[in-house]
């Protein structure tokens, strides 16, 4: 799928809401439980109940692979029921030498069809790359994330960095990179474009939104965090949204969680629904 | 496996020696591709041929999941394979919130029953901690990379850092992490110990091991980058050595590639025993 017809849907939608499909087998309703297939059901369920409300699917590979082969093939399965007007995110936080990382492209972009994948920055340029040549897909580089541990690495001060990246297309000139988030996403900027490379951004650090976007005005932002994490989707969409809207806030546990009973397809529809209206609000008030 | 297992094993068998299984199904033997299971067959007969001379297997999950469920289930029986004897290492380079990564930590040490992980350490300490809980397993965290990309971040220069980890145990009292590598090598060091954590370290880093072993004398290196990549186990060893020897060397394409022909077993073989037979040198010299 390509950036202008995720645009074009978010508009249409009025919603900017990726719904996160990390299911544990542990935490759905006990009457789904005792069926074969049970976590397959419970994820066509919840999509089918979010469709109306969202633009986009996240599915955390974690969770299928804590599964085993069983897993693996149900996540195919989900991706699968997944219809192509949504944009699919493997959150999958890949990344090795290039040799190693042009698999991981294989197996996310051509044995799966997912539109993106989340990719850590670790490894730099050669890690990254390989994602970055496929046509009409995109790669989502950690940024700055939503939780605790993103303070151990992430906010360190640098005393060098690099200054001809303010000099880098889709970067705001004069734009200062001191810490290594900062400094991560304006250089993992210079080697793509907003066309192919999103930045996971976590709701729970609103405060850096501004500091972010001038750093990188036009790329949309994945932001995790909302619901169960606690991040603020009005802080997140009053710094973070720009003219294409620019941002995809993933609830997970929000939403397809709502409710342990017969009703949880429901209670997520109207979850969804709800954080449909707040942005429809906040695309109204750019 | 524990440590003290492994130690044992590289003594009885005077080897450091960690096989890469890599195993791209394109560049396997033609007279194997055209068999069902060609793969699971290749790494089965590069097991058998390399079994008496090294100490560990290293699967890289890239290789297994660009085949789709049938690569997973590959992995699983190549898994399944090795003797209990080597110590087995999922080369996944996960790492992701915490709840995410339990779900990592129980798909490759409870679903499947590898020895240790690779685990990528942008996203902090709550992203490393699920792994370290599991007893008898070994989280292996990126420190300094074997690739070109490892200076796009790795080498970046802090302003600050912190000193208090100079008093955390099994780390050299006086080192001081001023790039971000010494520090995230440092920091993650002060959340484990030598019988749990080991660090990566490129074998084309040659010079930085003596550094390294400044601020992690104790802990084992597993350190891919020695053959194809083309990294000196002269140089690594000189420097990355200990007591315990310290090091996993990793070598994969240049064993299981060193033949096209139908002797690539063979030709695993005499590639996997000259490397022992050098080790064993190398150990001596200690």
């Amino acid at each position: 799928m390509t950036i202008s017809s995720l645009v074009q849907h978010i508009q249409e939608k009025q919603s900017y809401l990726c719904v996160g499909l990390d299911t544990d087998l542990q935490k759905i309703p006990a009457h789904l439980k005792e069926q074969p297939d049970a976590m397959l059901q419970f994820n066509k369920a919840i999509i089918d109940a979010t469709l109306p409300h969202c633009v986009s699917y996240k599915i955390n590979t974690a969770f299928y692979e804590a599964m085993g082969l069983k897993g693996w093939e149900i996540m195919q399965e989900t991706l699968a029921y997944i219809p192509k007007t949504h944009f699919t995110i493997a959150d999958a936080k890949r990344g090795d030498i290039g040799n190693t990382s042009t698999q991981y492209a294989r197996a996310f972009f051509e044995a799966m069809d997912f539109d993106a994948i989340t990719v850590a920055p670790y490894m730099g340029e050669d890690s990254i790359r390989p994602f970055l040549e496929y046509e009409n897909k995109v790669t989502i580089v950690l940024g700055l994330t939503s939780n605790a541990g993103s303070n151990d690495f992430q906010q360190l001060i640098l005393e060098e960095y690099d200054e001809s990246l303010t000099m880098v297309p889709h970067i705001t000139q004069g734009a200062v990179s001191k810490r290594l988030y900062e400094h991560v996403i304006g250089r993992v900027a210079s080697w793509g474009s907003p066309e192919n490379l999103m930045f996971v951004v976590g709701a729970t650090q609103a405060t850096e939104f501004e500091n972010i976007r001038d750093i990188i005005p036009e790329h949309f932002l994945l932001v995790p965090g909302v619901g169960a994490q606690g991040g603020s989707l009005e802080a997140v969409s009053k710094f973070g949204l720009n003219k294409d809207a620019g941002l995809l806030v993933n609830a997970s546990r929000a939403i397809i969680y709502a409710s342990e009973g017969e009703d949880f397809a429901n209670k997520a529809s109207s979850v969804a629904k709800a954080y449909q209206e707040e942005m429809a609000v906040y695309l109204g008030n750019r």
